[in-house]
Formats: C-alpha cells, structure tokens, sequence
C-alpha cells in the first residue's frame, strides 16, 4: 500500500507520518518510510537543487518542474516500487499532489503539463493521501520556529494560499483518494482521524 | 540565429564552434557560445549531476531524460532566448536532437516521451543544426585521449553506434535545418564545409 501525505509547510506531516509508523510496526507491517523531493542518493541531491537558497541565478518554474519529476522517476524506479513489489506499506512525504499545488496552482504553470508529466512518468498513484490542511500561518510559525527556511518556505504568503487553494481543488476532485484532517488539531487527534481512514482502507 | 551542434563524442565540436565564432566575430557579430547540458549556474550544476561518474545509484532513464529538459528550461528561458531576443547568433554544443540521439535512439526511451517535452518545454528550435559524423571508433579514440571520461563517455561501442544512427535518423527527417558534416575530414576542411552552409542561412 502507498500512502502519500500532503500539505503546506509546518501542518505536521513528520509528526504523523512517526505515529502511523509506529502504529504499523506494531502491526507487524513492513515499512518504508520516505519523501519528496528526494527519497535516494540521486534524488536527495536533486532536493538539495531545489531547496537550496544559494543560487546565484533563480529557477526557472519549469525548471523547477522538471526537477521534481526527474527526482520523483528516480525515487520511483528505484524505490518506492521495490518496495511496494515486495510488500512493504509506503509513507512518502509529498508526492504529485504537491507538484500540482505548488508548481500549478502556487506558480502558475499549466495543469497540462503536469498532467502529461504524470501519463508519462509516473506509473503508480498512492492509494491513500492525507492532506493536513490548517490556515497559513499556522503552518508558516511552526516552520519558521524550526529554523531557516527553504526555497519554498521563503515564498509568501499569498503563495501558500494558493497552494492551499490548491490541495482543496484536488481534495474536491479525489475525494476518494485524498482524505483532509484538520491539523489544527492536537497531533493526537490528528493521528486518530488519519487512522480511522487507514484501518477502512487496509 | 540559434545554430546547435551534434555528434558523438570526439567528433570534433568544440574546434567547429571556436572557428566559426571567430568567423563570426570577424564579420561584426555579436555571439553567444553555449552549450547543454549546462550553459547557466544551475544548468550547470544539472549537468554535473548527469555527467558524474561519483553516484552511488545509478541514474534511471527516465531521471536522466527530465534532468536534460529541466537543465535545458533554464538554459532556454535565461540565456538562449534572451541573446537570440538581442539578436546575438547563438553557438550550442548539444540541445535536443541529443535528447533524440541518446536518450531515445542510445537508451531506448520512446519517441513520444521525447515528442512531449519537446513540445511542451522547448518553445524554440534551431534555425541551424550541423551533425558532425564520424565513426564511432575515430570519436572514442580522440575522447579517451582527453582524458578521464564522463558518465556518457563511458558507454560501450554498440551504445554510440545507437546514438549515431539516432542522428542519421533525425538528419533523414529534418535535412532541411541539419546538415551532416564529415568529421573524418581535417578540421579546416569540417569548417569549410558549416561555412557554406552558414552563408547560405544568413
């Protein structure tokens, strides 16, 4: 089982992602725990492209784009589908719903290109998506708190609205896939919610 | 004008492109040598993430598809396109018939994949593409006496002899904009022969 978890910055996917971990460990289940951008050795210092705020030169929205996917085909090949061949349930911090809300729907750029940027390079949807959805600035305090921000995270927030935006359009449209939990709640409380949706869904 | 140059490796490129561009600065214009991958800081970085031979995994087809299209975004929208608005003749070792040539003829990636990025992510083409065409023994054995080869340098004989007939496909198809040099010929010879191409263009 692939299960993906979304949302804006601070909404504590980390926090959950360690409880459902634990809780499936304790189910005696095998798991891969991972993320994007990022997730293996090529991947990762593909992230480290994105993220870092030390360009000299800005990067371009399709740029931007195409590094996601080419570090979401590598995570693929190399990881996320060995492990679910072999069994394994996994939780991947971020995945194609973040591409939509943050490079459409937070840049600008056309739902077509990422459309055929999935048909083409993405073999496999998770079952499962929780997206943690709270108000901006709830999200941007806890994540300022953790210290310095990322290229992302140094956007505005306007920005993040959008991507907000974003994740609620998809939310409308996959509501059979995509489940929200309101992250304004304790971490308790959210992982209660999520799951409620995990054991109907396994 | 935008002219890009193709080939394998060791077929003599980079000698071609110093002559013209001495050509062309003696005739009063203004040009821009560049090449891909690379061409921009962050280009370049996604260049050295595709060339390197350090990584601990290997890099996916599909991965080293996208990395090529999003260093060529950034090249394109922050260097190629600006010098081209400015009308400066633009000089590139490589752009997308190498995507052609490597990553569908050499590797084996489908055409439409290719066909998709290129209509999507490529908003310009040459005017100008000269495919320097040698056997493939000739390249390798000038590229080994360079020194340390490159992730792709590193490939097996049957490897550029996919790639070369990637070319030969492509100048098939396209005569029009490329047009195939002898790279077995000296290299005034080789210069020779682009100059009257060139001069039929401009």
């Amino acid at each position: 089982m692939f299960i993906s978890f979304e949302g804006t910055e601070g909404v504590g996917k980390s926090t959950l992602i360690a409880k459902l971990n634990e809780y499936l460990i304790g189910q005696n289940k095998t798991v891969l725990l991972t993320r994007e951008p990022g997730g293996t050795a090529v991947a990762e210092q593909i992230r480290h492209l994105l993220l870092s705020t030390e360009h000299s030169e800005a990067i371009c929205h399709d740029t931007e784009l195409l590094l996601m996917y080419a570090g979401r085909a590598q995570h693929l090949e190399n990881k996320v589908l060995p492990a679910l061949a072999a069994g394994q349930i996994v939780l991947c911090d971020r995945f194609t719903d973040a591409s939509f809300a943050y490079q459409c729907a937070g840049r600008g750029l056309s739902h077509e290109k990422l459309a055929l940027l999935n048909q083409n390079f993405v073999p496999r949807m998770p079952e499962l998506t929780f997206w943690l959805d709270a108000p901006i600035e709830t999200g941007m305090a806890r994540a300022r708190a953790r210290g310095a921000l990322d290229r992302f995270e140094q956007e505005k927030t306007e920005f993040f609205s959008r991507v907000r935006a974003g994740y609620a359009q998809l939310h409308q449209q996959h509501s059979e896939r995509i489940k929200r939990l309101d992250a304004t709640q304790s971490a308790d409380d959210v992982f209660a919610q999520a799951l409620a949706y995990l054991q109907a869904a396994l």
